[in-house]
């Protein structure tokens, strides 16, 4: 069996959630991983601005040989997945897509709700793949959780009580307009990792379904392997960045899960 | 008289706090302002990074006429006053130098707090400026306090409880160490907007100097004006930002104090 060479595509660090799930779910693979962490966040810039951006990191990919794109960033993908598909001659995965079929499939109330960056809710991207599946949807923007994260305060109690105050917006809205949503879809590669503490404050019959995780099944289903993750996965790994190396070197083994080695700085001209 | 032109450069809406100490203190002039917010926020990334970004905004400020340029960004000025005064040929002034003289001043004990950016931090810009002048200086890194701030939390309890979290343990090592600081630096162009909840949360006998004010005086005593500060002042003001021209809009007045009309989309190619 050849090895796939699979670029990765993210606005930062955030991504590697991503990456982590590719690895679980097609090992032995190559990874060329793409972070403009000198331009990001993305989450809270316009269309014009992400596409662009978007657009040259994903052709730079591209030249380094991946036969696979997949876009981690979930603003980039909601934004600019059709500018990136019509710039490159490979196949591109974005995070929506799976993530809102593995969400129609898990939702029996055909009612679910999307967190997000505040550029990913106002592209409605989810709403209209979920509405193309006959499932509505509640778009809410928690644009502090990412800086939450960052500072490492996954399992702090500011973090807990921001998520309380955005989740109670959503719920308390559910109440008001008599709707029963049953699935929360972390659309934001940074939420993965408030994973414990959201399930803690989701009521109990709500699901939480993982974009990250929904996309990597998606991948390894093209690629004719199993949706199931391997225990104890590996992968060669090699990251690009715009920003500084040593800040993702720090930064990214807590989306990643293992250290990062193979870390090289690239200048975009941004 | 003649009106003077006055460029500002920042990296995103926060220099506006600058802006409108600026105009209190030097009305009847013309501002250009440049607010990089395509490649915000500076407070998280490298020095070389930060440099070439802010290099190339101030070129473009003195390209279109301005006589003086003010850096309102403290993380640009704290990493990269000097790439940026090297390249200009007009007279250049931040925020730092400005903010120490104010606070050194101020400090009856000759210790003071310095609160900003992850950036401006690790730096140590303030803690030179200060040192140079006798002071002793605490410096705190506070990186969940801009996107609260841009989250309109203004008076929120969470920016209370995360402000507490921070000087809380500021104000710990204070009593380890056995110091007694007077005086807290708002460091970030940001904090002028907490600065009543701030002022709730610090101890009596503790002054806040706000680096946005004193660089408004230092600009007005080099143009040869009072440094007192002028009711009903206004000025012509015109803006220029790399990010979305309708988000700055909506953002920029909770910053500057009053609309902004004049505001252009530039793209310095990044």
């Amino acid at each position: 069996m050849s090895t796939t060479r699979i670029g990765v595509f993210d606005s930062g660090v955030g991504g590697l959630t991503v990456l982590r799930e590719l690895i679980r779910h097609v090992p032995n693979s190559e990874y060329l991983y793409f972070g403009d962490t000198a331009r990001l966040p993305y989450g809270s810039k316009s269309v014009e601005t992400i596409a662009r951006y978007a657009v040259g990191a994903s052709r730079f990919l591209q030249d380094r040989g991946v036969e696979l794109l997949v876009v981690a960033c979930n603003t980039a993908t909601a934004l600019a997945l059709d500018c990136i598909v019509q710039s490159l001659e490979i196949p591109v995965i974005g995070v929506v897509e799976p993530g809102a079929e593995h969400a129609a499939n898990a939702s029996k109330s055909r009612s679910v709700i999307v967190i997000g960056t505040e550029a990913t809710v106002l592209s409605h991207a989810y709403q209209r793949a979920l509405a193309s599946r006959g499932v509505t949807t509640r778009e809410k923007a928690c644009p502090l959780l990412v800086p939450l994260v960052e500072e490492g305060w996954t399992e702090h109690y500011v973090t807990e009580q921001v998520a309380r105050i955005y989740l109670g917006e959503v719920f308390a809205e559910e109440i008001r307009s008599r709707s029963h949503s049953d699935v929360l879809v972390l659309g934001c590669t940074h939420y993965p990792l408030l994973k414990p503490l959201l399930k803690r404050i989701v009521p109990n019959d709500v699901a939480i379904v993982d974009s990250a995780e929904s996309t990597a099944q998606v991948v390894a289903q093209k690629l004719g392997l199993a949706p199931e993750p391997h225990a104890d996965a590996t992968a060669d790994v090699y990251c690009f960045v715009t920003d500084s190396v040593e800040k993702f070197r720090r930064l990214g083994p807590r989306f990643l899960g293992h250290p990062l080695n193979g870390v090289e700085h690239i200048n975009l001209g941004g």
